[in-house]
């Protein structure tokens, strides 16, 4: 009884009954989990990031000038010299400490401003031209640097020990036939973990996407769908299935230890069939600091992923997403209004508070995610092997006639354990054509689930 | 002698005799009394402010989005739901950590915008629409909340533990005939102390409101006052006597612990007789949290208060107020020109520091209520009774004819013992019907003040 | 390796050589040298600071309102009253400690806005109105204060104990006929050691201000110097000796103990025989606090030193010179593409980290006056005596004709011993003047230094 005007009680307000109010007895807040959300040089979960490539920019932010840029907590300078080589230097000049993103770009590296001293893209100093031709500084001095690997407009660093830098993880959507890979980048004011956790949270989509207000994607995204999740060797994947009418939706989206992650084409309404139609987005979730982090990735567009003409490779870059919600520069009445991923996220503090939350069955997909990194950190997963230099990878939308013995069924709700059943066909058809070459593969998959998908014809 | 040209002297410039300057002696500061200035959980201020009903927002504020706040250190998100009932909830949800600013308000609570939790204006967890129904997290969870009561366009809640909680102050003030309590929400950036005990300081009137400028107020503020400062209860009081011609003005302020603090009515101008006039402003020092409050009050308005026209009821409100000086808001130049309570308070720093201030008898209130806060933390002071479910109190302005033998002392200067005498003689009338129902009590007050006011007729 | 298209490389892309790579390896960064960098009361670094005046603000800045002012991490107010006098007070009034930024200024000294306390110049506290007149606080308080004395537009206070205060430091500088000062004071976002290092740096000016970019002063700063350091007393010193064609253009610089320096006039170009023409500028790096400081100063301007008319005392003051690069007022692509001293010495960092350097033999003047500080702090330099009140400095620019056997070989470079002994010349010339009164010092080394001009005709 909050809420009385006091005139219509006679001055006499009844006071709420404090015993049901848990705000006191809830007012502390314990800390948050360093182990996985720190990653600063000697943090475990740092020291394990490290261990794989990780876009540091996008190519086109790469000019004339050189780019600062914060990763890992770490300040850098990454800059394209002329010859097209890309450097990516710790930030202070190993002379006197001046920065480099003042530095001028030459054909075979970068100046310091300073003094001149000059550092080809690997950190070896060229030339320091106010010292004698003979300095030993010529042989002793190297400019921290990091290696570096350009590809379909990110620039990708490994700032691991040397002699433990993996190959670049040529996923199989990096190559697919028609798909044009757009990078885009988006910083979030908040630590790494509680982005890339959402990867996992499906349930996510059917509330802040569908029902909480406007319908961000499809409508088909607010049917509540049959989720199973499972691991397998570096990944943490999920299969939703819901029932659009006479079909049934099969969504498989994955996420790689330790920070990678993929998601299937976003504006399914499984309401035609489809059978393995890709990626959607592909991206990294990538620590500037403790409290701040970058989404890098790439936007898959592709003449059967567009089909609806509901995306838009020119939104997609710095800052921005042709997906709405997915950045922190909208006003705040309609963050509030109309909330995206971004604020979800955000809001969730500087860093999140795991000891805090109250998980339950829906939960299992980020549970299971952070135990993985918890392992992964101690013992590194076994990244999947390759075939014809590629990782296949499983991010798909699956959309099958509905199983039926009758035609008259069609209007019948199947059920929970039908639409996992049908979920585990795809993911097994899919899972078992791992072995094959990427062409076949993709012809294979499609003819197994084309197959799946009439029973009831 | 300091400024000299050098060419008058030939170049021989008189250095300052150093010895007379007490910067390097006086440099280093002590710290701030953490026992009456940090108020977060579990600190001994705190712990008593949450022992009392605390505005924290303004009616006005709560519309169809909720309000994020943050109180006394701990971050809240306040709304109004459609049914009128006002929540205080912890800001972070329960389930996974987003902000509920971000929720979705209801008939009856508000929605997380990211899983669709749905909570009561008490916490209670409605509904968790992606968790199976019969999960146990329906029984299990509650969203830290608390107790809430809207009076006359505050929101009040209290944060203290739920066996304690008091029963809502009503002060006599809140309910007189014909007054209008206009609410109004001052932020200041700096410890709610400084801003606070500014209530028991009525010399700074004298100063900063009159001599060292322009006129705030009225010409009658700038008359140096005979004071008497005394504690009841857990009030802490005083009465400034000035002789304003014929006339003698009683102003009658009080504080009432932990933070509760009235003062009379702002125009006086001391020339015509006038018998316990009431209240000019209602409010409380709330802290945020150690360096930044807010004042939650109301201006109070009624014809007789505003005989002369000098208030503006339009302009009370969020930041702003119709008396000079009380915001944040201006330019820095006009704050150096004339400057307000606003600057005199926040300019002493984040926390000011006690330990370095030379107090003088002007003091004396500043003395009396840092003690009387200090005891109460100790040994809460008792809340006066009520009559008729009203608290008296006891700000006021009187206006009484002076005393005189004969009418042509009518020019002689009272001296301060006269001055003084007379504020105890205004003091004991009031406080002596304390015992009567409020209109007896009014009609009582001013009887016997009126015949206080013509010994010399 | 690191910019394949991998299209080209059939999707086999070659991965850097990790091992030349040295980012991990220096990852970890070491702490600052607090000896020399930091400046609060205490440090050994800031108490050999107070024992020199330091300027504190500009006269200009001083008008009918106070001037908040921090200086090594303490917080002070400036203020000049009615009568001319300057004051320079502890922000926060001894009473009840709001600051005095928002007090009156009188006709000799500064009343606080709160409750009118009075302070003289000097910190007497000369009224406190709301105390009676007899109050004992009226000889017990003082309110903290430094001596200060204004000099051609700067004010300069005296912050260490009072029995040591040294004379106001006259350079002869501050004396020249004919010579103009105007003072200017920059702000700069870092540790003041790597400001006042750069004047002791003279390779910077090759590369920084010629060769880097666009030509910030006139073309002569490209050519590369020979170099002298040494330190003589409070002093350390280089000269530099440039070959301009038929002429050797010797530069000499000063900076004096703790953080005075000088350096000679800018827009040389070396083309014409000059013989001990003076100061561009003389400067102090004063320390706001440990991350931030203040370059005070004065630029010279005399019709010699601006007969190219590149100079312009205009655009001199507060947060502006008429020299590029000494402000952080521009915009960030302008200061990646013309970069000035201001970022050389901020983008550094807080503070620099004197551990993470690698130091040439062209830092020797660096490395040579950080012992000098060292050792300044541990013993006080002894400042050199004065003739008729003025301190000789040596700071000048000299053009002599190039020494030659033969007209003819006239072409051929100057060797680097050949221009050293040049300016070996040039420094014993001067220094050997200065017991000379001021005017027949000039006269003396110009005579001297024509003499050395001429070998070869």
């Amino acid at each position: 009884m909050t809420y009385l005007l006091l005139e219509q009680l006679n001055m006499i307000q009844a006071l709420p009954d404090a015993q049901r109010f848990m705000g006191h007895a809830k007012r502390t807040k314990p800390a948050e989990d360093p182990s996985l959300t720190h990653t600063q040089a000697d943090s475990p979960m740092g020291e394990a990031m490290r261990l794989h490539w990780q876009p540091v920019c996008m190519s086109s932010q790469l000019n004339d000038l050189p780019l600062p840029v914060r990763i890992l907590s770490e300040d850098l300078v990454a800059f394209r010299d002329k010859t097209g080589l890309v450097g990516l230097l710790h930030k202070h000049c190993s002379h006197r400490g001046a920065s480099l993103e003042f530095g001028r770009i030459t054909d075979k590296g970068i100046r310091c401003c300073y003094h001149g001293w000059h550092y080809a893209h690997d950190g070896r100093l060229l030339d320091a031209p106010a010292e004698p031709a003979n300095s030993p500084l010529l042989q002793q001095v190297k400019q921290g640097a990091y290696p570096v690997i350009e590809f379909k407009g990110l620039v990708f660093a490994y700032m691991g020990p040397p002699a433990q830098m993996p190959p670049f993880p040529h996923y199989d959507s990096m190559h697919l036939p028609d798909v044009e890979l757009v990078p885009y980048a988006i910083s979030h004011d908040c630590n790494w973990l509680q982005v890339h956790e959402n990867l996992m949270d499906p349930l996510h989509a059917v509330f802040l996407h569908s029902r909480m207000g406007e319908i961000q994607l499809t409508e088909a995204w607010g049917e509540m769908p049959a989720v199973e999740w499972f691991e397998k060797g570096d990944r943490v994947c999920y299969l939703t299935s819901r029932q659009i009418g006479a079909h049934v939706w099969v969504r498989f989206n994955e996420v790689a230890f330790p920070n990678f992650g993929q998601v299937a084409g976003f504006w399914e309404d499984g309401l035609t069939a489809k059978f393995f139609e890709r990626v959607g987005a592909s991206r990294w979730t990538v620590p500037i600091d403790n409290t701040h982090c970058w989404i890098f990735g790439w936007r898959h567009f592709s003449p059967s992923l567009e089909a609806k003409g509901m995306g838009n490779a020119s939104q997609v870059g710095l800052n921005q997403l042709d997906i709405y919600g997915q950045t922190g520069e909208r006003v705040y009445e309609e963050m509030q209004r109309n909330t995206g991923d971004w604020e979800a996220e955000v809001s969730q503090g500087p860093i999140a508070i795991h000891a805090s939350e109250n998980k339950g069955s829906s939960d299992r997909g980020v549970v299971m995610l952070r135990r993985h990194l918890a392992q992964g950190i101690n013992s590194t997963h076994l990244p999947a092997g390759s075939i014809d230099g590629q990782t296949p990878t499983w991010t798909c939308n699956v959309v099958l006639h509905r199983p039926s013995p009758m035609a008259s069924d069609v209007e019948m709700k199947l059920s929970v354990p039908e639409l996992l059943s049908i979920g585990r066909s795809v993911k097994t058809v899919i899972l078992a054509a791992d072995c094959l070459s990427p062409p076949l593969r993709q012809a294979e998959i499609m003819a197994q689930l084309q197959a799946l998908s009439k029973p009831y014809e």
